[in-house]
């Protein structure tokens, strides 16, 4: 044990010694495989992120009797789950950059690429029926279905242009959120948790996940390239349109270049560029801020009535973490 | 009910209403979706096969007390994710035809097909977790990972031409006899039966599994391309090295046709029509059709101590049919 590094944020301190034991199952993953699959899995599941998600399994699962035979190996399957999205999602939208790693797109086929995420896929799988919970299965399978139902309704729509705040707020949900109400939602459940503190928590996580995703969507315009590992204005290059550009778009009604961007017309390039630096430099930005923060108030109150454990002060210290993060 | 028309074997009768109940559930998973989504799952759902997977879980189940509550969800869940697997891998060899059917790389972006996929596996899994049965998910993601894990194998693999007949029955086991050994496990477990019956039908999948596959690589090199539904040599044209083709070469050592076709020296496709002719015209193909035969026994002897009810004839009845069919 102990072999893999864990990189994630120093406030989940408390949870340390449980999320390393989820890194080294995550790698576990990778152990025995064919050669270049265990490469390419570690390689993955490396470059990762912070483990939000698994930390929200943990902390979530503190409030009752818990068990972490079973939350532990949920914990890793969310991460799990995540990744394979990742994968995915990179090879859909045919991104290079993402956490500023090199993505697997450099140097494997599509073909190659496909068959890992899938793999990914049956591994998480099979972690979660390690939970031994039916009911924790269920949410797991019902995520994935509205990830991948999200990602559906985005890559058919060919009216990116028109998409309204309802459409965004539904996708931010499907594509971030719902994996963070869900990560929570079961880490509760395995705990024998009441009803009330279930929903509080799955509450809290949903909220979480829409001030995460917004805030990414707002970094997107307004991060330093280097510290976000990816450029500039990219959602909007790959026809995302997000939170910054809609409330723009609010008050510049009149303004034609999204459009003129969608329809592929000429110098697309330098019309996203000069739309994005627009957008930057608007009172959007503050604007999107504001609904972040919004999100980050309400996922906070969601579990203002639970236990004053330390979990829930490092679930507390997360949201405002989160919002004010600069990558 | 009823709408969708069960394009099933005949020998299926004593199950048909089943089998109805099965064809109605998957075509639910395109019900009110995104309309393009629906109709994409529809296609593929109804473009499929006899539903000899949905069949073998309810036929298993049928030796024992069972609850077709929970065995019918498991039923639709194994033919999901079999076509879950296909619509990846036609995009993974590229091929354009399975079944007779044009496939979805023809009308459909590569990133849509991959999302689509994906959902049909989320949707399984979803379709798994309703027989409430922890051990049945549990074999349903290790299969699914047994199926990734040959996929795999098989793409990174770069000396195809140096295949073994042992990498032959290890990858037509993962390709194929898993899911079918897990749809027959999976049946009989739901059903309650003694382990020693759950083995027995278990191994009678398993065996059924591998002489399905083996005809399938049979009727690539000697099939009536109009009957089939896809071109001759196709597996070869593809870069696989199938049964047949490794008996031909176990009498004609010497030739060096195959390393050539791997090598993809000039000529490639003269090359591979030459070679898949010599093996259609040999002795090979017999010498093929020999150890179907003979998993096809054992398939049957698999079964022989269960009782003597009207399903275990079908399913004796349904392993003759397997070997002898044309396509």
């Amino acid at each position: 044990m102990g072999r893999w590094v864990l990189k994630t944020l120093p406030l989940f301190e408390p949870i340390r010694e449980e999320l390393q034991v989820v890194e080294e199952t995550l790698h576990l993953a990778a152990h025995g495989e064919h050669e270049r699959l265990g490469e390419i899995l570690n390689y993955l599941l490396d470059s990762g992120g912070k483990r939000i998600r698994p930390a929200l399994v943990i902390l979530a699962s503190k409030f009752h009797d818990h068990d972490a035979a079973r939350v532990l190996p949920l914990a890793a399957a969310v991460e799990m789950l995540h990744t394979a999205t990742l994968v995915h999602d990179d090879l859909v939208d045919g991104s290079l950059l993402r956490r500023g790693s090199p993505t697997l797109n450099v140097d494997l086929g599509a073909g190659a690429i496909i068959l890992v995420g899938d793999y990914l896929f049956a591994w998480a799988a099979d972690l979660a029926a390690a939970t031994e919970s039916v009911p924790v299965v269920d949410i797991f399978a019902k995520t994935l279905m509205t990830i991948c139902r999200g990602e559906i309704t985005h890559a058919f729509d060919r009216d990116g242009w028109r998409r309204t705040k309802e459409d965004y707020y539904h996708s931010t949900y499907s594509k971030t959120a719902s994996l963070f109400a869900a990560s929570a939602q079961s880490g509760a459940l395995l705990s024998g948790a009441p009803d009330a503190t279930v929903q509080a928590l799955r509450e809290y996580g949903c909220k979480l996940g829409m001030a995460f995703q917004i805030v990414d969507d707002i970094l997107d315009f307004v991060g330093d390239e280097d510290v976000v590992g990816k450029p500039i204005g990219g959602d909007l290059r790959q026809g995302t349109v997000t939170l910054p550009l809609l409330l723009f778009l609010e008050e510049h009604p009149q303004t034609d270049l999204l459009r003129a961007i969608f329809e592929q017309q000429d110098d697309r390039e330098e019309k996203t560029r000069a739309l994005a630096h627009m957008v930057r430099s608007s009172p959007a930005i503050a604007a999107a801020r504001e609904e972040a923060q919004r999100f980050t108030i309400e996922s906070k109150q969601a579990i203002e009535d639970l236990s004053r454990n330390p979990y829930r002060q490092v679930m507390l210290d997360l949201a405002d973490f989160l919002l004010e993060r600069r990558r």
